[in-house]
């Protein structure tokens, strides 16, 4: 990994744990394990600039695990509970100590830092509309797949917060079982199918 | 209001906005208006006494609002349609630039700060507790009423971080459509009366 890779891998965990005003330039480069040089040179705009870089980086992780959970599963159902899953043991796997970066740095920046704040609603942004083409190609008509995927990142936030106050997973649990049945309707027939084949078909 | 509950406040406050590391102490009893000595004198332990009784106060209040809810409202539909309208109200009164104090406390010092920790679970159970103890008074089951609660408190909390970012109140009215189906279901005759006329003797 090159030096500014590591800075950026450093920036989202220690935001994950402690928030982006906690974290201070001198810890975020000494944590990474980067040369001061580099530092400077890879991020002359210093900690704001990381900060915005760290939130485009897991605004692009949180979209590649939304993309993997619904290539490796059947249904939207069965993607979605992933999702959630995937969320709960992370976060268990972490003893509890973590949270969402875009979700503290948001909560913590916005509106102050205007940098941040527009990387933060860009990478939420690009969970919603990632959501939202899934869910499209699995036949979720329009108004609806923009409903869910608001709703499935709501919950997802929300459990997150829940869960690292009480350090327990339930709050997932609760969570998927709130949504699943929202992702059942009517439009479970062939006019799911037929969408899933028309975007199919579109992407490729 | 005395120099103490005016230092509460005052920390509610700027924790929703800018979170508790980026508030420090001096910030903290200037922006109150407290003389330095009864700052000193209401909190010997500094910042982070001021940082537990201001989540304990937050929870108090945020409790408040959903008994508020319940009171001036018919069912538990409409109790909980009105909890995610008056926290988005407010929320948008304050130009979307608030969060939840509880939330970004325990973004941000979960687990490093045990006191803070244990003041933030206390909060989100106190709400948690107060929302099953109405929905029982309602005629939800025990399990069922457990599980709504949980959903509502990580919706509601999931709106506010996507709200924040995306300074829009669109998350809330989302997030209630998602958890208004959940509060309908088949106990919602007669057992459900039956169940509120028998809180209500308890609670009398």
């Amino acid at each position: 990994m090159s030096p500014r890779d590591q800075m950026i891998g450093t920036a989202i965990d220690l935001f994950q744990r402690q928030g982006y005003q906690a974290t201070s330039w001198r810890k975020l480069v000494e944590a990474s394990g980067a040369p001061w040089g580099s530092a400077h040179h890879y991020f002359p705009g210093g900690k704001e600039q990381l900060g915005v870089e760290a939130v485009e980086e897991a605004g692009r992780r949180g979209e590649a695990v939304i993309t993997r959970c619904f290539v490796e599963c059947a249904t939207a159902e069965s993607a979605i509970q992933k999702l959630f899953a995937v969320t709960g043991e992370q976060f268990g796997a972490r003893d509890f100590q973590v949270g969402c970066p875009v979700a503290i740095v948001t909560l913590e920046m916005a509106p102050h830092s205007p940098a941040l704040t527009k990387a933060c609603d860009a990478a939420f942004e690009s969970w919603r509309k990632r959501l939202v083409f899934e869910l499209n190609a699995r036949g979720y008509a329009g108004g609806r797949a923009e409903e869910l995927a608001v709703a499935i990142m709501a919950m997802l936030e929300g459990c997150l917060v829940l869960a690292r106050a009480s350090r327990s997973a339930r709050p997932f649990s609760v969570g998927i079982s709130t949504i699943l049945p929202l992702l059942k309707g009517d439009d479970a027939g062939p006019i799911r199918k037929r969408n899933a084949i028309a975007a199919t078909k579109q992407t490729a």
